[in-house]
């Protein structure tokens, strides 16, 4: 099967990234295509950088579904445009703070997130309630770390990372972590070995559970809320998006 | 002061009878200016249409920031893109679904909404769950009016809407009416005539609720989650709505 | 139109500070009426002060509607009698507190409320929880002020509340502020200058409420819950108040 | 031990037959003290009806502690005041409509209100959701019969009680019943032998878990929210229930 | 009547307190039959414990049934197969997490549990949720006491119990106390005394919940959800537990 | 990878079904034991027979985990013993009714689960709430087919579970299905094809969420609340039980 995974944002050292991530985790017969849009935030991280990845994203959905993908990965962990990419897409579609908040509560009656800047916190609490995750999600904590940062060798954003983990577990009694990040995907092996508790990556998460529904020949219901937009012209310069 | 309407869809004939709504509700020293983007979708009719209508949504509230409104309006009942508008606003920015409902709280232990599509159902409720108000909303009609028919004098959209309404009094026991899509601006003082119950306009309820703010000094927090975008530059065609 | 703010207890010095609040923030076509009954406790600081202010409370609405005043304002941040009050008038009733956490939600994710004496916390809770506020209020903090020591110039109450409103931006991350008692109606606008984050007075938000809803031409919904009360004669004392 | 089990209304023939279905579940060294107000509404039919009650019934709460009663039964299915009477009393006080929910959570998972007037159910809904139980209350059916007429043996009162109630298991799937009117304390083991599912009457749970409470030892919580008034003195007619 | 209160661990000793801890509460006209199943687990700190100790349990509540007994007790504080008792039982069947909890919300807004390992602090704060009573629960704090240390007149046991409560009241305002384990039956009226508060045992409190049920002639309701077990004959060696 | 799938229930027919189902969607690489245990309910119609079932199939993981099976499937909808089983194992142990509404809850906003008898409802709608997917499950719908009745080709069960499918879908409004029975993992493909709406097998889910957790090297979390059981010495016939 073909999985599309979308790195909403324009940065293709992260879309590689992510990528990898993906392939790490995929079973034998999964082919991972990782892409960005060309357009957009270089980066996320708030609501307006959210709001103006979701058009690009939601192209590559489209254009994924020309091309015969069969499910696809919004790999940023705020879910940015998920419920209009089901719209979009005959085959499943899952957000990666979704996919590790859902895989975390599997495993573990307590998880805490650990993001990236301060701010991004809220998004993800709004997700943990929207996804009826509130009350396993002990606690979200932000290392105050740049996104693109992550990529950045020098840093020492990876210290930082594992400091504010072991605070979820010492502190908020997590006994699970979520990486609030498509950028921290290759953390969770050698975190979790440090750390003596499962840590999970919301790209590998989502790649599972796409592969899963695909593989039980489940896609988006199309029979109501998710059915496809409503035809008609975009005006202007969106036209080329007109569902 | 000067509130800025927005319709985040591109009927200018929408537009236009919005702005109406808004300067018949507004106060003595308020100018409210109605405005819509170039490019879009005509209508917004689920999640798809809702998020291509955000990134011109949110490139008038920054035009409306720089020519110094005191706050905005969005004035589509999914309240599209409204974390990410007050990012960028300095004053309130109120979307027409949460200015109905918490007014509707007020004055109504249980109140209804009636709206466009069916498909739009779960946006609303999402919405009333968000907010706090699902307690108060005991339905959601739907009478599967295109947004558009609205405007359309040989429909018979109004007496569908009353219907739904009457249904809603008899059957749900609401005690007042929400009118779920900008497009029924118009209608409320009528049908409260004609039902005997308090019936809302979310644009109405959302210009008060600006000038109400405005009247008292309060702005948008820009201490925390709100606080604005992250300066950086976007790539493309998207470059010009860079933070 | 005419506005009546009800302060709940009999102290004639904190109605007068209420009503300059009110005054401050109030439209240029708005008289507003500042009361308080004749009977009953002098501040309320807790379940019983508050049932007992109650009676006077509701005289005063009743008289209000024989004057034919628009609205109403139960200026004491518990609400108390606020159903009561809403089955007896024909336009809307806006308790403080309510007015206060509604306005807070439209401009912040996270508020947090700053009060009198610890006892009170429970009420403001318990509002939080009915108002469908509980998740937009991260924190209830008391300052051990009576309510009456507002009045008195020589106490550092002003010190202990500024105190605690900074400990709510730090340690609890609230990015709007609340204050929890109608006589602290003074001092919004100095506290949010020197905080830099928005501050919240109850009795200027009811008024502005109550503004808003009487501009729509919205008023208590008659239709069920809230309907006059069933006519019937009161026994022995209580007979003057017999609906 | 005694227990003093209050009408908040006027009318001695009610007050008279609450006693009874008190007693008639009392254990062998209980004594009840049936009463009622002086001063008041002669039946509790809304919100209004329920505010002006409380004081008289407060009253009544604070002759009871001076002669040394055990604890409390508020005798009236909206359990007006009660908060307020726990802060007066040292020992428990129980309100009819938490005792027959709390009861009935323990003998089915899902039990339905069937209660007098149509007006009175948004009241019985905010209990159940305070108190926890909304989970459990399947439905709060009103049989619009006025509270008085429960006391005429000429009326058809009985038969649409027995009729609410059967449409309550037959169409809400209500495993147990509880009966939202003190007025009713004398039909439950009639019913529930008609019905064959239990039928739970709040007075007589009421008076069982203050002899509960009190037979283990335990009152009110003095040490936080319930502590008892502060001491203060009430202006004019109201100066007799300064605390 | 006689009521059963089952110790769904097998240790005698610990029986024999909770029978006397039972007796101690016990209305004139009640007798306390106290069992144990003589097969399981010596003590319950965990999900596996409890689930081994149930298909015990649950024979002794056949056999009380068998021998006419009125109601009874599950005295673990993870109320460890409380549904299937109901099922198998006629009268009221009690687990005394959920007496103390219920009883506790009657006289405090808010309350601490104090139990025994931390990894059984799960098991209760589910049960809060399940109950209704997450939102008065304030805290659930553990001794790490082995539950069998309880019995050990050498063990600092009583001391650290203390010690716990104290930071549940001023750290967590807790207004009242649940001793989390049927271990601690012989210590609230001595930790009431010391602490200030009213601190609540669930064997107690459980016990005088049958004896209310039982004294209104209420009983498990059998019409639905709970009705008798579906007859059928289990396989090898589980078929004496035949229902 | 081994995973090891437990029908709780001793019916090796319905042990055979469910190892098919299983295997259908399994991976190449995955290995499925479908096994039940000798002793216990041969079906599974209550928490009666829930809480009998249990020993043995903790038996079972105890067992597999000797076999060093990668994980495991608790065939059964009401997911008995599942925290019990999780502190068992060190790989992740999955319930049908979790996966199943995790799955659902990812590719349709609501749905509806469809069960055998009405008494079984009530354990689908805890759990859906314990889970966090109540805001997701639309309607529990009950078909009064014993379980047993499912394996009988002379049944009309199929007939009767489609119709009770074809009315949540045209009553509830349901997008998606969730078959509640491991009896019925043979139908939801041609189920689906009929309906139009993607129908959900709880058995083929679990293994595939078990597949993604093992593939991401991700197991039960041992370090707090699902610990492996504190070692002790069961007393009597539960001896070999002793963890």
């Amino acid at each position: 099967m073909r999985i599309q995974v979308i790195n909403p944002n324009t940065s293709a050292h992260m879309t590689d990234a992510i990528g990898d991530a993906a392939r790490a985790v995929a079973g034998p017969g999964t082919e991972i295509l990782a892409v960005n849009p060309a357009d957009g935030p270089p980066s996320i991280e708030g609501h307006y950088d959210e709001a103006m990845a979701v058009p690009g994203m939601l192209a590559k959905v489209h254009d994924g579904e020309q091309a015969g993908v069969d499910g696809h990965v919004i790999a940023c962990f705020g879910d940015p445009g998920l419920m209009a990419a089901r719209e979009v897409a005959a085959g499943p579609v899952i957000g990666i703070a979704e996919a590790a908040m859902h895989m975390a509560s599997l495993i573990a009656p307590r998880f805490a997130v650990v993001t990236t800047l301060d701010r991004t916190r809220i998004i993800a609490a709004h997700l943990a309630e929207q996804y009826g995750m509130a009350r396993h999600c002990c606690a979200i904590r932000a290392t105050e770390i740049a996104v693109l940062e992550l990529d950045d060798p020098a840093s020492d954003a990876r210290a930082r990372i594992t400091a504010e983990c072991r605070a979820a577990i010492e502190q908020d009694r997590a006994e699970a972590l979520v990486l609030g990040c498509a950028g921290m995907a290759d953390l969770p092996r050698a975190l979790s070995d440090e750390l003596g508790v499962p840590v999970i990556d919301g790209v590998g998460a989502a790649v599972k559970l796409v592969e899963s529904l695909v593989g039980m020949g489940l896609g988006t219901s199309k029979a109501g809320d998710l059915a496809y937009p409503v035809a008609k012209t975009y005006t202007g310069d969106l036209g080329r998006f007109s569902p």
